[in-house]
């Protein structure tokens, strides 16, 4: 199979990114980061979560950072909603897309939300049919399919069978998560043959992160399997609470550095984004996770001294 | 084509990764470095330089380290010749192997030597001749060989211009070296693809920086083409002469990570190469690069804090 021509990048970094930041990070600086990946070329935004803020207190302002970010025509901007409530958030501050989710680890399910995962997923039926009854995209993502903290080994039956469920549900695309970043490409590629058999291929993204350094040779995997949509976070924000202090999100830049290289387009810029991963870096003191960034900035930075 | 069943993994850090420190690096942690790694199971280490100590001061010591280290049976100590006095030091410390080098890029080769590709390879004849002539291997390094910091492109056909070169000289194994870590997976493949026309597969390396965090693409692109020895470094020691503050060589941890997640035998055991990381880490005073290192650190020290 030859690679696909372009690629949708799903920009994470606003919500999945952000929402494991100690320190709360101001409502202005996230509306600020959002625009700016608009700005770059970005049409697609995970912007914020409705979720409790006793839950995620990072992730409190939602609705206010909805309401003060400019929106891009074409642009679809998406919000996690765990539950009617949140997606009651969701449709008051105009989302285009919700993001519904469940994990493909038994165990995963069982220890951090206290059900099987087939009951997680039935609770959003409700979720999901507002949605679609508002005309709002629905997003499902399944977490732990490479992988899981708990039971380590996810069968790959285990992850067609959720991708079933949330086809079921009226998904309108379906995230395989690789949440704690243990995937390498055989399984990668096991996986994505299997649920592209029961789900449409163009609608099935990858979202890898990148703890052991695996993220690239998975979505090069992803890609060679004919996947057409990647989540990225810029400056790899985001983290692994598995493993603290160990790398989280694959970064966007080291993402659009590879399509560049592959020749796929993105319609993105990269150097903006280079710009934006130095800014929300330093916004919220944190060390840039981005190999292609911190590259292409002392690049940028030798270049400068030496002329 | 199927993946490789098993691959051989040539350590670098004591020479290619140690190359630009600063600090000089103490002989007897040089020394303890390589025998660590030895005894975690690698069968191919780059052990020292016999290169001018007016060029590359913190490899002076190249003859008190072979002098000094534990040589295991079965392994293969190599050391970088650049001319006839280096490979007299060489063969006075008993090395295995000569390392040998030219660039793919006529621009690098021009701005670093002074002298064309083609005459820079040319003065190693002798340096072969003898190496041969006293039982040693010899391997060649393709710097360069998937982009140059002065000239950007490199052809393909000049990459495989330098193979013929090398093999002319009588060289066991030639490495393709991406040395400022620009390459991504498809021209990876696409220079495999040429050069394994002209030299036996087997004998081809594939040696690859994490600048742009492409690395672990770029070794699943090659495995993708039939390559079975590649170049690795414990905790990324190296850097990026051209991007300074950028990473380099790709970690050792990682490319054992992938190769155990793909079920390709290495040999050598990650728990132990982790801690070796650590430990050169802290005797040098430098972040560990290694993301599948730090990521099994942290979660042993989690681990740790929970029981």
């Amino acid at each position: 199979m030859s690679l696909p021509s372009s690629v949708k990048i799903v920009e994470v970094g606003p919500r999945d990114g952000l929402q494991n930041e100690k320190e709360f990070v101001a409502t202005e600086v996230k509306i600020d980061l959002v625009n700016r990946l608009s700005a770059a070329g970005f049409r697609n935004i995970e912007a914020a979560s409705f979720v409790s803020p006793k839950w995620v207190p990072q992730m409190a302002d939602g609705a206010q950072v909805m309401a003060g970010i400019e929106r891009r025509p074409g642009a679809i901007y998406s919000v996690l909603t765990p539950n009617m409530k949140g997606f009651d958030g969701a449709l008051a501050a105009h989302a285009d897309e919700i993001v519904i989710f469940g994990a493909a680890s038994e165990a995963f399910s069982q220890k951090n939300i206290n059900c099987s995962i087939a009951e997680s997923i039935a609770r959003f039926e409700p979720v999901a049919r507002a949605a679609k009854e508002s005309g709002l995209r629905v997003r499902g993502s399944i977490s732990c399919a490479l992988g899981c903290p708990y039971q380590g080994d996810v069968p790959v039956p285990s992850v067609v069978d959720v991708v079933q469920r949330m086809a079921a549900l009226g998904c309108d695309e379906i995230d395989i998560a690789d949440t704690i970043g243990v995937g390498t490409p055989g399984r990668t590629r096991e996986v994505f043959a299997a649920v592209t058999k029961v789900f449409p291929r163009e609608q099935l993204s990858g979202h890898f992160h990148d703890t052991y350094g695996q993220a690239l040779g998975n979505i090069y995997a992803a890609l060679l399997e004919g996947i057409e949509i990647f989540h990225a976070s810029v400056a790899g924000l985001g983290g692994c609470p598995y493993a603290k202090g160990a790398t989280g999100n694959v970064a966007t830049e080291d993402v659009l550095y590879l399509m560049n290289g592959l020749g796929i387009e993105t319609g993105i810029d990269l150097e903006a984004v280079v710009s934006i991963g130095e800014f929300i870096s330093k916004s919220i003191g944190r060390a840039n996770a981005s190999r292609a960034g911190r590259a292409l900035l002392a690049k940028a930075a030798n270049a400068a001294c030496a002329s």
